[in-house]
């Protein structure tokens, strides 16, 4: 991040790291089209009223005020007052209502946009970063499908990321229905009490999640210690979580007669879906991981968080789940699937821990040089002569000492600097026009309807330290 | 605009709206790279002390408050509070001061971002909407051919978007020292106040502006009728500009060998460099205009107004101008010139008056049909072979009767259908794989190695009506 950025949480990037930021952009969003994701864009407001309905990010909101306002704010409610999205599924909810008669279900979307969160400031969380979202919208019913194909994207599209120095990502997936069907046949009945412990886990270890179990959501010793054995649950394939999972029930007296348990076999079947089909698609993509939980109150089947090998300090980069009930117009229910990347820290790994440089800060390939201001016009319509032949131009900013010249160009990076015929009497250069490579050195004659820059040097790339 | 957008101000695009608007968004950026302007993106918000200092949009800003800090907003003095960037100017200003240790200069650069103006909702006016901005800032001094240059980049930018179904745009310039010369020759020395005033010309009209030059700027009738003159100058190219002012002088009693002739020289000669350089680069694109005012108070040399034939019920589509002290640090300045194009107006009028079309909404080329949902993982399979291959796939979200998932491609504009091979007992399909074009009806045998769509119907295009 650039230093010196002046307001904590708000990340900006210098020039160069921009680069690296449209190019990880533009990658994502050509594997969402691939796929057939449509691209739309909300507005970064909505009411209080929507933003305070769902999720656990409820607390993070920046509210607005008309600077004319200011001091009166509170006569409007908070639920009547615009606010900054903090996430890109409360609006699409929203939006899929708002414009369902235009829309084709199931509506497949995809959108990168900026999101805000009105935290405290503290080291190293932001208050403003990109995510990037993928969601399907079914209308009144969504097929299960979706619910392997949306991580699959997701996987193809971190993948497509490791050029930029991004770890190999795994997708850890559960279901809430076989997490709330087990927990109910143990006798809990405070699920979302013990899906907020589970979710404590990696952080707190498995002695005090018990405890906490036991403080604060009603189990038993034993209760509790049974839901730990569920989130410590791994199996290889959907065949032997089935099995893993039956011994548990067993284990615990759940009868597979019981309503519990035919709710946890629901999402165990679903999820033994994903992880085959997954294994048959792309091995080792997405595994079953018992304990994920995620925070988040709408989520009504699948769940989903994803890790970086050897960069699990970042926390899971990529989150999502079904939810049936987020959107509905009446009796009418949207059920979706969707997964979230946050961009914004992943392109802090890349660039400073990953060490990912743009091969050059400007995207142009060729500076024209200029011998003396008079010149400039011609200097423009060589420019241009190019341009119009694809390849992007600059012109020297002044006819200044030829090597201030080149040196412009050199710290743009920009890899070829043209030089016009010089007909002047005192003429410094050729009488026709050159071109020459910076980096290498290389000199050649040229014409400006058929020059190519070298293949290498024409385009302006992100690469890694080897 | 999407119908019953639900907070007026706050345009959304529906998807084959949005698809139009990507389309204008990337066509721009690629001209403005093609140029070798380097983009960035800055932070939506910033310091209210920023926001506070310039331009006439000062009293537009939407304010930010945490949720947790609601009802103690006024213990925070307005100019430390954040707010949400109202353009892109005051934060690309204030990105230099920050970071001038990183940058080449001149810096060029692109920013396409939305902006936000706290304004009243009412008929027509956005309160947020889509900037597109060039800037080029020298350090310390700035050489005046980007005054001409930079226009000539909007206008090449404008006339690409002429395939969208936008009218030609003319850029009108004029020149803030020959303004202000002038009108201190003339004796008067509320130099805003008549600019202010003369910006009204084309809304009042003549007489009412000569009213309110005497009545609020301290003008007699004959001052006013000069100010009038020169607003009303008009010349086909920098000779006959400098003659017709000089002319004027003359009428006027303003003296070559005064300090006020000579600034208003300096701006002349400016603005004759730039119409007659624009003439020999793009004839008719730039013309000389002398009741361009600009309400910003922060120009110091040309400024630019650029209209459409046609549609001037829009007014100003691209504005800007030169900038001598907007970025400062100590003693250091930081001139500038640049341009921003209010995107979102032009969108809205390319959908709704012009009537451009995208020529589908997904980004797919070919849904892949499914017999039966046991086939669903050959059928994405087959889809992932498209993808691999730079083709975007769908694939049918249900194998529901055939005429049921061509009617979904159909909505979504897409224009192939693959039909796998069907092996099924009861086979519907072929026993090979075949795709067929729904819009011309021609089906034939295809190959997922080899097969490419039609190039007029590959590409996801935007065209308007006959």
């Amino acid at each position: 991040m650039a230093k010196g950025a002046s307001i904590s949480g708000f990340p900006e990037w210098l020039p160069s790291e921009r680069v690296v930021e449209q190019r990880v952009i533009d990658t994502v969003r050509k594997i969402f089209e691939l796929n057939g994701f449509i691209g739309i864009e909300t507005r970064a407001v909505e009411e209080g009223a929507s933003l305070l309905k769902k999720g656990e990010t409820s607390k993070e909101i920046y509210l607005l005020s008309r600077l004319q306002d200011v001091g009166y704010e509170s006569d409007t409610p908070i639920e009547r007052r615009l606010g900054l999205h903090f996430d890109l599924t409360v609006p699409l909810s929203r939006y899929v209502v708002e414009h369902s008669g235009h829309l084709a279900f199931p509506f497949k979307r995809w959108q990168i946009q900026k999101v805000w969160r009105g935290e405290r400031p503290q080291e190293g969380r932001f208050r403003e970063f990109v995510q990037a979202d993928i969601d399907v919208i079914g209308n009144g019913e969504l097929e299960d499908h979706y619910e392997v194909e949306l991580p699959l994207v997701m996987v193809q599209a971190l993948e497509e990321l490791r050029k930029f120095g991004l770890p190999k990502a795994t997708v850890h997936a559960n279901n809430r229905k076989l997490s709330e069907g087990f927990y109910r046949g143990l006798g809990l009945t405070d699920i979302e009490g013990v899906l907020r412990e589970i979710d404590k886990l990696d952080k707190v270890g498995a002695d005090e999640v018990i405890k906490l179990l036991v403080s604060e959501c009603g189990a038993d010793e034993q209760q509790a210690r049974a839901c730990l054995e569920l989130a410590e649950l791994t199996a290889k394939d959907g065949t032997q979580l089935r099995e893993k999972f039956d011994e548990l029930c067993t284990k615990h007296n759940i009868g597979q007669e019981r309503d519990a348990y035919q709710l946890a076999r629901e999402g165990l079947d679903t999820l033994a879906m994903i992880v085959d089909e997954a294994a048959i698609t792309r091995p080792g993509s997405v595994i079953a991981d018992l304990k994920i939980a995620r925070g988040l109150d709408y989520y009504t089947g699948s769940v989903y968080e994803t890790f970086l090998d050897g960069a699990e300090q970042l926390g899971s980069i990529c989150s999502g789940g079904r939810y049936d009930s987020l959107a509905s117009q009446g009796n009418k229910k949207y059920p979706g699937v969707g997964l979230s990347i946050g961009l914004s820290r992943l392109i802090s790994y890349m660039l400073h821990t990953a060490g990912a440089q743009a091969s050059r800060v400007s995207p142009a390939v060729v500076m024209v040089a200029v011998w003396n201001e008079d010149d400039r016009l011609e200097c423009n319509h060589i420019a241009a002569h190019l341009r119009e032949r694809g390849i992007a131009a600059d012109v020297a900013p002044k006819a200044a000492k030829l090597g201030k010249q080149i040196k412009y160009a050199d710290k743009l990076g920009i890899p070829y600097v043209w030089f016009p015929a010089d007909t002047s009497v005192d003429a410094e250069g050729s009488d026709h026009d050159e071109v020459k490579n910076i980096i290498t050195g290389e000199q050649v004659s040229a014409d400006v309807k058929s020059w190519q820059p070298d293949s290498v040097y024409a385009r302006q790339t992100v690469s890694l330290p080897n």
